[in-house]
């Protein structure tokens, strides 16, 4: 009991550091100091670097988890969900008061071109992420609020670069437009693969208002 | 002279680091032992760390002219070269011969959270890329080629979403259908700011083609 005690608070601790430095820069050691524990302590919890990494990035899902998808399916299905879920994505890691910006987001920058478990892992995490995307997208064309010929992979692929661009945009270049320029993306994406195939994408927004 | 050519060796060698690892791992050590040479050695070249990590994205920078900028500025000015820009920018690290992704986007999400004269320097380079893509569509406008109505900022606001998501899925989720992606998502981009308000891309890619 007590040790799982410790443990979290060493996630939680974790968790702030890995938002704000990387990957690379959380180690068992820059926990251990963090913490005011010794490293040899800190094995009793972690078995390695990257077992902590690992634990860390499954925290972060379990975070993104509590703050945006469960929330988001208490809102109707179909287009209101995935434009709920959509909102409380964007800038989430503010607002689940990480102090920086999302850990997949970066490791998916930071673990390109390099090899092992901590890649294989946050890639698993990004399919399962993708997954949950395209389920939303296909429900929102079962239940008509968009068009039949609606390419699901597409529109989730665009929404990545959606939620990338506003990262880039938000957290690195500080642009205070960075919200409403991801809306205004994401409601152009919407129209495109709306009933009427995007050409009035004024009625569209009516509809979901 | 000498100097200069051990400079430009040097740095080729950290460029090369760079874009697997990440500014947090080249460091004047790492360069040093890639190089064979001693650490003061290397303080005859770059007088920190932060000094030579400013010196490799000046690198990049210059790397992406001679591969992305220069070529495209041979194609007719309007759609055709901004289209001609985008193409040799999707996977220009690739074929520039780096062994790992593009440094700029990897220090986007690396130094997002942290404060320094390599943030500094990283958001002046993007600021100066971002600038001249504004350029390429204000002048697509201006001959004509994108309605008069075109929101040039968001353009390139999208467009940047379009590099990383195509960043991710390609280096990172090994995506073969990224470059497919990516090429769908400009031409809808394209399509929407088209003359007649994007309601027939097709008709718009015959023009460009």
């Amino acid at each position: 009991m007590r040790a799982s005690r410790t443990r979290d608070r060493l996630l939680d601790i974790g968790l702030r550091e890995l938002s704000v430095h990387g990957l690379e820069r959380v180690t068992l050691g820059s926990l251990a100091r963090a913490a005011g524990l010794s490293k040899s302590g800190l094995f009793a919890h972690f078995a390695s670097k990257s077992a902590l990494q690992i634990d860390l990035l499954d925290r972060t899902a379990a975070f993104a988890e509590g703050h945006v998808v469960r929330p988001a399916m208490a809102t109707a299905e179909g287009l209101p969900r995935l434009q709920d879920l959509v909102e409380r994505w964007l800038g989430w890691s503010k607002r689940a008061r990480l102090p920086g910006g999302c850990p997949v987001a970066a490791a998916m920058f930071e673990l390109d071109d390099l090899e092992g478990d901590v890649r294989d892992h946050v890639v698993a995490l990004e399919r399962r992420w993708r997954a949950l995307l395209l389920a939303l997208v296909e429900r929102a064309v079962q239940v008509g609020h968009l068009a039949a010929s609606t390419d699901a992979a597409q529109f989730v692929w665009e929404l990545f670069g959606i939620y990338l661009s506003h990262h880039a945009s938000a957290r690195f270049l500080r642009d205070p437009e960075a919200d409403r320029r991801a809306k205004a993306a994401f409601d152009a994406l919407v129209a495109r693969y709306s009933l009427d195939g995007g050409s009035t994408p004024k009625k569209d927004k009516e509809k979901r208002a």
